[in-house]
């Protein structure tokens, strides 16, 4: 059994337009690299962390509370130290508190000569995961630890259903350098919505997931709208409306907002077309004083991948 | 070209639990029988309803309103008599309105050399569901006309969705002979629901979308809950829960109310479970006074078929 490795922990969307707080895909060109080793030491230490300053104190990150959990169930007699390589930006949208609880117990699994399967790994690093958001969710994670698309039926007892991922599809992201308090992100919804928009959404969900097993990007493009959240959480993008006209006159097959935000995402047929797509968002926010950076990449199907 | 035929229009489940207002699927075992004839007299003429009371003028009745909308488009220069020989009892919540309204315009579109495919022939019978139900629904006339389970993504523009039928899977009905007005079965739904129930709900028809999918029995069954609808309609059932707890007690995949009510459906693999379900509910019955019909059936992958 190795003693130490080294992985890629990829950015993740959740939402997907149509499956608020469910559904979620894999990025392959973004993502974190972390190092993590046996120690003859128990315990989880934490001993660098480049690219963004982020807590080492292991029960203040995200990666650390992950690795504690797991580790207190799995009672190994050594310990682990962990590096993080920390590419995805916090606060970005794109799953960057999910990659760091995900990679470290994924690595840690690996390194015990994996006792876990993947669902109870995405257990433990639900446990970081609420550290960061403040509750257990799974719609980053799971597409992060299964990779492609994914959609969580439940928490409670956690299920992960991996979904077919249509061949020829890409994803572009952009994202505007803004912060979006995670409490407006989640005060802006309403607590409760009218019966008709739910049915649209549950339409709407329904239709992507045959349209995934179907390879119908038809269907893909007319089930990629969001009627409940987008249009309360949109109002904290701005330029939102424009970037999402933009790729949508592009060719996108859909486009809106990833995670909470303020990255926003679309989906497109080809590489070629993402490629269009991203120029198209580009020019919105180049002609604004807000910062941003794009990514362009085709979906991870395979999801955290050892290096 | 045929001057006549006769047609068998099966009865159909709405809802299915986890897809209120989108989700339905085709019975086999029970059904209106109906006859129609070219006429050399131009209009629609019903010479003939056997079973129950409705009315025979063309404007009040729903198989002659649908009927009245495919000649008002298709502009034939001669006309139709129809004949119902009505199986299925208004109001028993498996489609009766559905079954006549579908009836007379796939008739008609065969007699006219299929000049619509099924989904215009929906659009048609959608103007005979809304005599019947006030508005313009599809989530019973999908599965009548398609056949199998379907999926109504959206009615404006209408958008029908044929999702797989797993081979052996079978359906129970119990029909206990009371009266819910439809006016009750609205009025006790809430406007409003909690973001949360909503997406328990649009995770379960996800699952269960991607369960017919995969032929996964057990995620089926776990996706076959109604966090939404159910609470309040059930209500208005006695002994629901009873006949609920007798299903899933003997195996049924899952169970709840079909359309808005009375009748109940259970979903089961293999006919021999669908029988033991039946068995199960008629006990909860048959210790009251409430008189009941049960049906099991096999899900029917065709449709409205010509006999």
């Amino acid at each position: 059994m190795k003693n130490e490795i080294k992985i890629f922990s990829p950015a993740t969307v959740a939402n997907v337009s149509c499956g608020f707080d469910v559904l979620g895909f894999c990025l392959d060109t973004i993502g974190d690299e972390m190092i993590i080793r046996k120690t003859a030491k128990k315990g989880i230490v934490i001993t660098k962390i480049e690219g963004f300053d982020l807590p080492l104190d292991p029960e203040k990150n995200v990666a650390g509370v992950s690795a504690l959990a797991m580790i207190a169930h799995a009672q190994p007699d050594f310990g682990f130290e962990i590096e993080i390589y920390k590419k995805i930006k916090p606060g970005s949208g794109i799953g960057s508190s999910s990659a760091s609880a995900a990679g470290s117990v994924f690595a840690i699994n690996e390194l015990l000569g994996r006792p876990y399967n993947k669902t109870q790994v995405t257990d433990f690093a639900m446990k970081g995961e609420a550290l960061a958001s403040g509750s257990e969710h799974a719609d980053n994670l799971a597409p992060g630890i299964f990779g492609g698309f994914t959609l969580v039926r439940s928490t409670m007892p956690l299920e992960i259903l991996q979904l077919p991922t249509p061949k020829d599809i890409y994803a572009t992201i952009i994202h505007p350098q803004i912060e979006i308090k995670t409490s407006d992100a989640r005060g802006i919804l309403p607590k409760e919505f009218p019966l008709k928009d739910a049915i649209t959404q549950w339409a709407n969900l329904g239709s992507f997931v045959h349209a995934l097993h179907t390879n119908d990007y038809d269907l893909l493009k007319r089930a990629l709208q969001d009627v409940i959240i987008e249009p309360h959480r949109s109002r904290l993008i701005p330029h939102f409306a424009e970037v999402k006209a933009a790729a949508l006159a592009n060719g996108a097959l859909g486009t809106s907002i990833s995670g909470a935000g303020p990255s926003v995402f679309a989906l497109s047929r080809g590489l070629e077309n993402a490629k269009s797509v991203e120029n198209a968002m580009r020019a919105v926010y180049a002609k604004t004083d807000i910062a941003f950076e794009t990514h362009v990449s085709r979906i991870n199907t395979e999801g955290i991948r050892v290096l």
